[in-house]
């Protein structure tokens, strides 16, 4: 996990507050699921690498009601759980955010860790679910993002009926997991390596040209149409590329504008999704990767219940995105002193009238500590430049007088203190 | 682990953000440490009942970096190694706030749950903290309940260095777990009960009037002195009250007058306190029990350093406090509909209207939800009813002519939309 001393906890914090502000502003509300709950709901959803991934949680004194339970390893799960569970007592279509720590025993790296926290919201619906919703998950995701206050953000959309349908047109449907594999990771290779791996599929080589011009098919919905009309017949796609029309149309009138992009290299990994995909890059660093994403999932609780539930997400790995910023320098926030004053008493006297003072302050909603220390005026006075910004200093004349001044440990200008 | 919904969930939120700022404000700097972490730093200072209650965690695949892991049970075990682990980079006396779920297996009953939120403070020294700071953390932590407007609230203090000085004094000291055993339950029980455990013990009689006069002494500092002057020589108490005056006079000054009271039946359990211990209550709610409590111990982490690190800390066990409140109808926070303003368009030709328009209530701070359904407008109306306080319907006019009004679902009144 990472750990944080308290100045970047304190810009960590101001991150995640502004994230859940977006999100509440944007109408989803707040929930909060157990980190332990029972294996067989935890590994309905898992399987290949995250099954491995799961921390298992056992009672000390090896009672039988320690058992079969795990740490969540994401937010989506318990969600289903949470929604079967309650499902009488919820709002349908649910908007929902949740913000929390998650756990995967991953192999320790650089910006992975095993405690991480992940910013979500998830839209739910019971039976059906327009895909206008697509839009408001990713809208909110993005103006969450926007508060970062980072350089150039952009919200790249697919829809995997687009390329699901595109590779049955090509008689390739069989391949889909390995084309869409391919095409996943087309970004992050030379554009020659991704047609070598098509050709090594043994696929007719019109359809490598096919692929890799739908790879590189990105812009507006008339783009993506136009281009997609230059290599196929594009009649049997209408309901996806509908459906990316739809989300592009409601991304632009909520002010995303020029920010939002369809781009059909984006698969998202062979994830569970079946409609709309969405990443979010910093153009600029490209090496970070996607910032946040989500997509489409057709059904969320299939393992729970008959009912159909589809929903849509999205997700901002706080954690691993707070590393990259710091070690791009790309925080806005800067940390700082975490208190605003420190109110310095110069001897035992003046320690009654110093809480009072300090008591005062706080209304004014201020961060305000007494140095007590039984030490050197010059002592405490190195302590409270250490965690504060600024410095009252109480004297025998203070408490007489009760003219206060008070010192910006910063700047080291002398101002009086004037209290309403 | 108490799952609640969003309704409930954001008056918990709005408690849990209380306490996070009167800490913050009191000048107590934010940290988070891991929930799992080695289990050889969390059961150095378990032992009986803890242990038996601490989560083991395994990694699924059974590797060999999942193994000797553990849930953390409690904050302060974390914050040794924390401490210890950054030291040079924290200021001392080191004032932490650290407000998270902690995870203890004890059997389910009523308000206790597996997965619990507390709120602690703590103030930890190197080398030594004088008793002053005692009264920084119990003020934090009143000051925090304080914001839950609640019926009448006593701090009430004692201190183990009276009580340890008190049985030498009586030459009981070679019985004084059983004795403050004794006094910790005396509360719970008739007082004739209290008496017949002490007897039971095979003590002289003249110590059992002695103990039951200890045990209802309560008051200001001269109280306490004059209640056990009239049983004991007090010279060898001295240390012990000379340190609860202090820490009275230090409350009093930040303004808990009244409702701060030295008062010797609290014992704060068998726990690792050594000076100061505190627990708050709610007098006219006994069956409560403490709502919050804490205490000073000599050394927070002599099992990962040589250091000395004295330290003095308080907790709010939110999680059974929220419990208990709501099931007392003591929770002033209402829960209410999580959203202010659903915004409905009345069909299709309306929805980019809308989303533009609920962009702009967002930007003045409202939470505001886009009602996109497929449905007909009675359905929307009514799902908008379930989630928001008000409504703005969207339709062909009001398009038009931009003249919008905003329904009160709880009164029904409706009202011109005045966007500034």
């Amino acid at each position: 996990m990472q750990e944080l001393l308290p100045a970047e906890q304190a810009v960590f914090n101001k991150l995640k507050a502004s994230i859940e502000d977006v999100y509440h502003r944007h109408g989803f509300m707040n929930i909060e699921t157990p980190v332990i709950d029972r294996t067989e709901i935890l590994f309905a959803k898992a399987g290949g690498d995250t099954e491995k991934q799961i921390y298992k949680v056992v009672k000390t004194d090896e009672s039988a009601d320690g058992a079969n339970q795990a740490l969540r390893f994401d937010h989506t799960v318990p969600l289903a759980r949470y929604v079967v569970e309650h499902e009488n007592d919820l709002a349908f279509p649910f908007h929902v955010a949740q913000i929390g720590r998650n756990f995967r025993g991953e192999r320790a790296q650089k910006g992975r860790f095993r405690e991480f926290y992940q910013c979500d919201v998830d839209i739910v619906g019971r039976g059906e679910l327009p895909v206008t919703y697509d839009a408001k998950a990713i809208a909110a995701v993005y103006e969450a993002l926007k508060t970062f206050d980072l350089p150039d953000t952009k919200v790249r959309i697919s829809n995997r009926k687009v390329l699901a349908e595109f590779l049955t047109l090509l008689g390739l449907s069989e391949k889909s997991a390995a084309i869409s594999s391919i095409i996943d990771h087309a970004e992050k290779i030379p554009p020659e390596e991704t047609t070598r791996a098509l050709r090594d599929l043994n696929i007719p080589e019109e359809n490598v040209v096919q692929i890799t011009t739908f790879i590189n098919t990105s812009g507006t919905p008339d783009d993506i149409e136009n281009s997609l009309r230059s290599i196929v017949d594009t009649a049997p796609l209408a309901e996806g590329l509908q459906e990316l029309r739809t989300v592009y149309e409601l991304l632009e009138a909520a002010g995303l504008g020029q920010n939002a992009c369809l781009d059909l290299m984006i698969v998202r990994g062979l994830d569970y999704y079946t409609g709309t995909v969405f990443e979010i890059f910093l153009p600029e660093y490209r090496a970070i990767g996607a910032i946040a994403g989500g997509g489409r999932y057709d059904d969320l609780a299939s393992n729970f219940t008959d009912q159909k539930l589809p929903g849509v997400g999205g997700s901002i790995g706080l954690t691993r995105l707070f590393y990259v910023l710091r070690e791009h320098d790309l925080l806005k926030i800067k940390a700082e002193k975490p208190i605003d004053i420190a109110v310095v008493p110069v001897s035992e006297n003046e320690r009654i009238f110093s809480v009072q003072l300090a008591n005062k302050l706080r209304k004014t909603g201020k961060s305000v500590d007494v140095v007590l220390a039984d030490k050197k005026l010059g002592d405490k006075l190195t302590y409270a430049a250490k965690i504060a910004k600024n410095a009252i200093v109480v004297g025998e004349n203070e408490v007489k007088t009760n003219n206060l001044n008070i010192k910006n440990l910063e700047t080291g200008t002398t101002s009086p203190l004037v209290l309403n």
